[in-house]
């Protein structure tokens, strides 16, 4: 099995959603990097403090955090639909803190626009992500089996 | 003005979806009853107990909870979808409780097929919300603005 | 020339977009009564008031212009949006006040959604709206002639 | 934070529409080469004078305005209509001259196609722009806002 | 074998595109009611004359034959467009005489729109048409045989 | 729980396909009568020698099987094409006999419009129709279960 | 006015359908080619030879001229739906001679995707092709204007 | 006529389905590369053991036959929708051994996407395959007469 060689052109673009408080991401580009896996990758902006601010520091400040939160997040979702639009995998990762309804939306955009949906959470909460995970091609424990999976599917026939 | 009379062809179909444990879709069909408003209400099985089992009920037991989950949540996606897809408006409440990641998904799921997407929620939780609420035409605190919503959009002119 | 009897099926919705400050709505209306034409009317909110103050009415005050004006939009959106869906055929009147941006915005949905786009407007704005009119299945000058084509279009043959 | 390095493949493609009197897309185009951006350009034809006359300098004259008119804006409408669906991202600017009809159908055809929407315009006039603006992922008062969303959807993670 | 009986809720809408010189569409009017068949029939304007002048006798005289033509094309697409959208089965009948392109571009939207298309048409002209029959999926001889398929795709089981 | 009363609207359009050897419709079709559920249902012709010989029969001989079959299998492929996009589910069921590739077929149909896929097959050939049933949101191994996931659906609250 | 540089990246691809008894074909990609406009050109097959005979050639003879005609047809259906789909500009030049049904049916097909349609044709024959032209952004009179309206779509702003 | 030469930039994406037990895919990719095509090819995984055990290797073991099944298939079929949508072409051939059910499955997505579909079988199987069959552009009893297809697409005129 050759991965990656002439004669087989398959791609993929991969997006990686969700949680940003861990470097889940960096392990996943660098594997690509390392195993020369032939997969672009597309991120949100991971910077919490950017983005939650981006609205009110370029298009002026508002006194209600509603406005506030709506100028951040209307101005971040054209990064993400950008990206979920161009990708062929949506990978969605749910960590152990926070609400993260921001990953389960961009999961159901990803599964309404048909993109193959691969998330990734701990087994604990399996339960209230049992809609997310019946529309996914695979549920991951770690990152490390995204990998595997990724690997695995750029193997070159 | 007057309300759903003959001349105006103005109906909608609105699935609600969304938290499971209080009255709220009671308020909203007794609302359109008792305003007699050109309004039809998809909603998910709100029945807790049967909407886990009904996969392990219905196909068999399954040892793993994964599988349990698995099962019920892609029976229960029958009726999501074909809801969501009937649906002019989809309206989403988020409780207080519980983590709530199917109600984000499916107002992921409607945005990306293009519905008007209506959510109600309390003002506390709507930073870890911006994102599902910069997607929605309102935002509203209670269920009483989401009948005067629906009330007005039904005014006949 | 029969109209509109068994045999023959054909059926408009038709949504009447655009100014809202004379009765051609109505005339149009009392046209397809009196002839009994086999089409269906939607319409927006034609009442000026309640169309720009409904976001602050039902959802709350807001201390800026733009707000109010976004809070409204958005809750009339889902009226145009579905009506628009619905239709076979957008008619956009554009009179000889106000900027119309609504219109010409209504006219774009239309075209981009496919849907046969009749526009009114008198001969002096021809050149603003030639972008408009170029998507235009028919381009009339008064409400007599767009109810002549709805008329023509419901023949029974 | 890194701009546009190896590693992210976040890249956008850009539709500049509307007001063709100001040097606005000179500003835009000069900044994103300065700032090596990471984004393509689209633009309609911003010469007044061709774009006006090339339906009956290419195909010949017409003696009613209104055909002369709907030469010009349907050869016209072919890159409008390319570089709408080609783009990630419609930027539509309203100046403060003309009726500018076409910027707000450009504007309905790119929220129709489900194109991210970045509307630029003076706060005056905020009201008639509110179905523009309510359908907008940001509304900047200048084209610095522009540049700064743009530079800020660059970023590199 | 039973036909159209309750529990079978299979109906189908059929548009009867093509040649208007010869009364085959009420031959197939005619057995539908016969035979009480569960089918819809949409139909273009079959009056020669006033699908030619529609455009000039509503909307006004013009002195060239393009711009005549082009008013009425214009017009009639309306209730083409609509009935193809509408339409399960679009059935094309090519005659001997005239171009008929008309009917080949009505088989070139339905084919498109991923409508069923039924062709009828003499074998004498098999090869310029063999483009259009490779899209069809019935190509009849006369419009005995066009009845026929209807009447088996209506049968109940 | 009460069954399919006023207030909610949920119904449902169903595709029965593959296997014709066996009176699994009919079970399907009785239970829908007698426990009167909100379901209409959609067959394909189920009637082996005419299935077979409707091109032939009404299209003219023909010397070679294989036209014969590909006259044939279009004229029934209107009958399923429309059956399958008016669906909301599409019910498939994989016997003990014959190749069933068309059963598989209308699967791959089905999946790729985005309907709600219930496969019904016997344990013993899971492995050859792993990739069918991954795509199903339930699988079935008997008529009964079907019938107790639409009755489960079917429910009203 | 600058042609193609850097900064614009205004493209298109066009595809170049219908009569293939003449050189225009050749006239069109020259002047491209000549003046460096940023366009890609693909092209049916205009071997008239190959085109009718490459079913049978490849997939071996047939007795009725039907079936020879149906398995070229389908095999060139390739082409042109490749073409077709990934085209911005469908330009449909009808010839003096030949049925060129095929022609219109690419012009149905074009109108229906979306793509900007070009026709060219004599004066002559504007009657009959007047629901072609009705769909059309412009309607030439010979090959030199429609390379007049490609160098004028490719200026650079 | 020349092949592939600069002035013609028709290319195919080709995606080769089905049968994994033969060498046809390497046939075909080894005509591709000698006469110099101008055919990108997309494959599934060939290697059945990997293919088989994918969702287990690397999501972890399962007790049951079906879940491990549907573990794998749908890792597979991310590799199986991606390449599916990217095709131009989808080239589906079924061998004399196995069930196959996932070919037709194939044949039936790239069928509703609007996919050219090529499908290779022998003679004998043309009865059970007519569905497949019958929405084919071409269907070829061997892997060289796939080439010349292939081959004959390629042109360049």
């Amino acid at each position: 099995m050759k991965q990656n060689q002439r004669g087989n052109t398959m791609r993929y673009t991969v997006y990686l959603s969700g949680e940003i408080h861990t470097d889940w991401r960096e392990k996943i580009k660098t594997a690509i990097s390392e195993k020369n896996l032939p997969i672009d990758i597309l991120t949100p902006n991971t910077d919490h403090g950017s983005s939650d601010d981006c609205g009110t520091n370029i298009l002026g400040a508002e006194e209600k955090h509603f406005w506030k939160d709506n100028k951040a997040a209307k101005i971040n979702s054209i990064r993400h639909m950008t990206a979920i639009k161009r990708a062929d995998i949506v990978v969605v990762r749910f960590g152990d803190k926070y609400k993260q309804w921001n990953a389960a939306f961009d999961a159901g955009i990803a599964t309404a626009l048909g993109k193959s949906l691969i998330v990734e959470h701990a087994e604990e909460i399996t339960h209230p992500l049992k809609e997310v995970d019946a529309a996914a091609m695979a549920v991951a424990e770690n990152t490390e089996q995204v990998i595997e999976i990724l690997e695995y599917l750029s193997r070159d026939y």
